[in-house]
């Protein structure tokens, strides 16, 4: 066991320093997390296919009242390789052939899965999508072996990312993964969003529950007209 | 749309002289649940295969500082056919072979699933078993084409149920089904014990991933030396 697995589970490292790569930084979920990450003090580039497009979506978040942010954007080679940690965002059916691509660049990284493989069906609503490796983030694992995968930030809703009224988010982020190292990272960063808590949820090999998840909070949130999160309590 | 449709959704029918059954009230699950809405004020019959193992997990409840609980034990269909409610708390082994003898007298009740279908390994820790229907719920559902099945109590700690020194326990329990007056009376009922609130989460072809979390919280129960739970945030 090394030193860093024998510290207790709250003892965290500082992250403060780290850029984050965020691919698919252009949809809504990747340029909210660029946004938080960004006025958390990070250095963010925003990765696209395109470089104007990922340029578009780094010049929205530094309009306005967000001027001055520390975020930029470049095509996803650039993205991936430029950065310490590589957020996931993509949409799910672009998953796979876009981390293939991406391989060299993401070598010796923690890579952070984020994707939610889900379908959704009038009457029937948000349900999960059967994945061959059980899940996005197994698939990244197993497409990515010199990567280190991380299963994060699945439940953190997009429009209260996005919206400058929102101060802090009431929501716990479960981080899973196979190296303790990296989800001890992970888990800090998670922690520099202000209202976020990142809290270690399991090996990989649970990640399908947590992405599948989302499809039960978008049930709940339709219910009850909110925007659920998670709290894990007595932790 | 029926007129307990139109309720919003916080406004949850009183449940207070609901008798409950509880299949495979034997193990720990079942006996803490028990033991929770006996001190609740409920009627509660412990069903087992056999009558006698039904008396003795009631008598043991019944014991000491629980003196006078309204729990009794009974053979699985008296405990089905004479109590409003039944929950299905028998180990996953059992589980189909369990309701599909007992269809008579769960027709028409509200069953309440709580089964986790988890396989746990060495190094691996506790992982969802893959189930044909999608879920121990929906396999329920599929059995029990007369009763109207739901899926609740998954994530409740039996030690705390059972421990004496806890007076209430601080998770919501996530609630599914695809018959919104009987999703209600659950969430209601899962009121009636301290601490829990009952929070809609969802259809039935959503319950898998309720299960499979169990061996989430497992994982967490063992990095943080925790009983956690979880609480949804803005409902």
């Amino acid at each position: 066991m090394t030193e860093q697995q024998r510290k207790a589970p709250y003892d965290l490292p500082d992250v403060s320093g780290l850029s984050i790569g965020i691919l698919g930084g252009t949809g809504d979920q990747g340029k909210g997390l660029a946004r938080r990450f960004a006025l958390a003090g990070h250095r963010v580039t925003i990765g696209s296919r395109k470089a104007e497009r990922a340029q578009a979506a780094a010049d929205d978040l530094t309009g306005g009242q967000d001027g001055g942010l520390p975020v930029s954007g470049a095509e996803n080679p650039a993205a991936a390789g430029g950065s310490d940690v590589v957020i996931v965002a993509v949409p799910w059916e672009g998953h796979k052939a876009t981390l293939e691509s991406l391989r060299a660049e993401l070598a010796g990284k923690i890579v952070v899965d984020c994707v939610n493989p889900l379908g959704f069906e009038k009457g029937k609503g948000a349900f999960a999508l059967p994945v061959e490796e059980g899940s996005a983030a197994e698939q990244a694992a197993a497409v990515l072996p010199g990567s280190r995968v991380i299963a994060a930030f699945h439940h953190v809703s997009a429009k209260l990312l996005l919206d400058p009224d929102v101060d802090g988010m009431e929501l716990d982020v479960l981080v899973l993964g196979d190296d303790r190292e990296a989800t001890d990272l992970v888990q800090a960063l998670a922690g520099r969003i202000p209202g976020m808590r990142g809290v270690y949820g399991g090996r990989l090999h649970n990640a399908h529950q947590i992405e599948a998840l989302t499809a039960n909070l978008i049930s709940i949130n339709r219910r009850y007209k909110a925007h659920a999160g998670l709290r894990v309590t007595d932790v």
